[in-house]
């Protein structure tokens, strides 16, 4: 790890796709830490009853994407994969020169469970960032279970958070941010071209879950 | 985990491509756990002489790969990603009614680092399965470094070991396999269909062990 942490505690989360488990589990987690959070969705009064069901004593608050995207400093994709590239290329005034975080798993699902789906730019990363020339993408969040984002019984999650990117500005500052999810650390997992597995292996967490009756979650060793 | 472990203190294991640093380490770890090895090689000299260097004290010995294909019970599959195809078309009939479990990785290196490469079956370890159709194939030990493997100074490791496959009595032989290694699980990942990002995942721990300068392997929490 570099010895200089980012100073990330006054920035605004923005959450693309805020108002499904994945994106509300993270925007709870990211306000207990402190942060001021922004929950989108397509309808803005869907947006602000999902910031409402995470309780009024908690600073989020929902908004249409595109304010949302305006508003936030740093912005999270937790959109369904199916309309992955439209939403973003409907964005992409409005998060020129931000980073994006993308948690996008594409992944189709059959009666053997889950598997990975192909992407002609390779990840959702990679199509994330081939769509927003203009931002500083960033790959994260694939592997946390939206269950125990959202558990209050859940004080402490048990995983690491991979991080991947080509600015290591931006991966230092999202490592930073996963690591304000108690029992979560930020880890450096390589280039955006390398994400395409990191999306892909939640295919292998929702198998192992099956076969475990698990929540099961990635650590690193030796980092 | 079921509740009965399959009983494997009597299998012999074959590792072809034993002579690299990932098939003189398993070799290695199998033969302390107790297990006879048979070290292969397409030169028997080159497998002998590989065998030797673990030490004379333990039940490791070298051959001529289809030697080692037909005298082994489980065949583990180490051979350079080059040579995969040919070499296990070349022993189908050795290797009929086994466990092969494939750990091969097809990596890409480029000064950016590690990358995964296309495979047209999808992953390694389904062109085996592919290739080998009388054979059981299973896909397990990806990650497991060759250094840590070699080092007597490692008593113990520190990580899972992912096991995938579509054939469960193949997969817990081979899960328990690798618990036979100090310090390692063997953990269920899924069915061989998605071992192409287990495969791929290894240039992100290339990336990793780049950046913090570490031997870095996977747990599975909540497992």
């Amino acid at each position: 790890m570099s010895d200089e942490r980012p100073e990330i505690a006054g920035l605004t989360i923005g959450i693309l796709g805020g108002t499904g488990d994945q994106g509300k589990g993270l925007a709870r987690r990211f306000a207990l830490a402190g942060h001021r959070v922004l929950i989108g969705s397509r309808d803005a009064a869907r947006a602000a009853q999902a910031a409402a069901t995470l309780g009024e004593d908690l600073p989020v608050r929902g908004a249409a994407n595109a304010e949302v995207a305006a508003g936030a400093d740093v912005v999270i994709v937790a959109v369904p994969w199916d309309g992955h590239r439209a939403i973003l290329e409907s964005l992409r005034a409005e998060l020129a020169g931000k980073i994006v975080v993308d948690c996008v798993n594409p992944l189709g699902f059959d009666k053997q469970g889950a598997f990975a789906l192909e992407v002609p730019e390779g990840s959702a990363a990679q199509q994330a960032a081939a769509v927003l020339t203009g931002s500083r993408v960033v790959a994260a969040f694939h592997h946390v279970s939206a269950v125990s984002l959202l558990d209050p019984a859940v004080a402490e999650l048990d995983l690491d958070v991979l991080v991947l990117g080509d600015d290591r500005a931006a991966t230092d500052t999202v490592q930073e941010l996963a690591s304000r999810i108690p029992g979560v650390r930020g880890v450096y997992g390589g280039r955006l071209r390398n994400a395409r597995q990191v999306e892909a292996f939640t295919a292998n967490l929702i198998s192992i879950n099956r076969r475990y009756k698990a929540h099961a979650g990635l650590r690193i060793t030796d980092v």
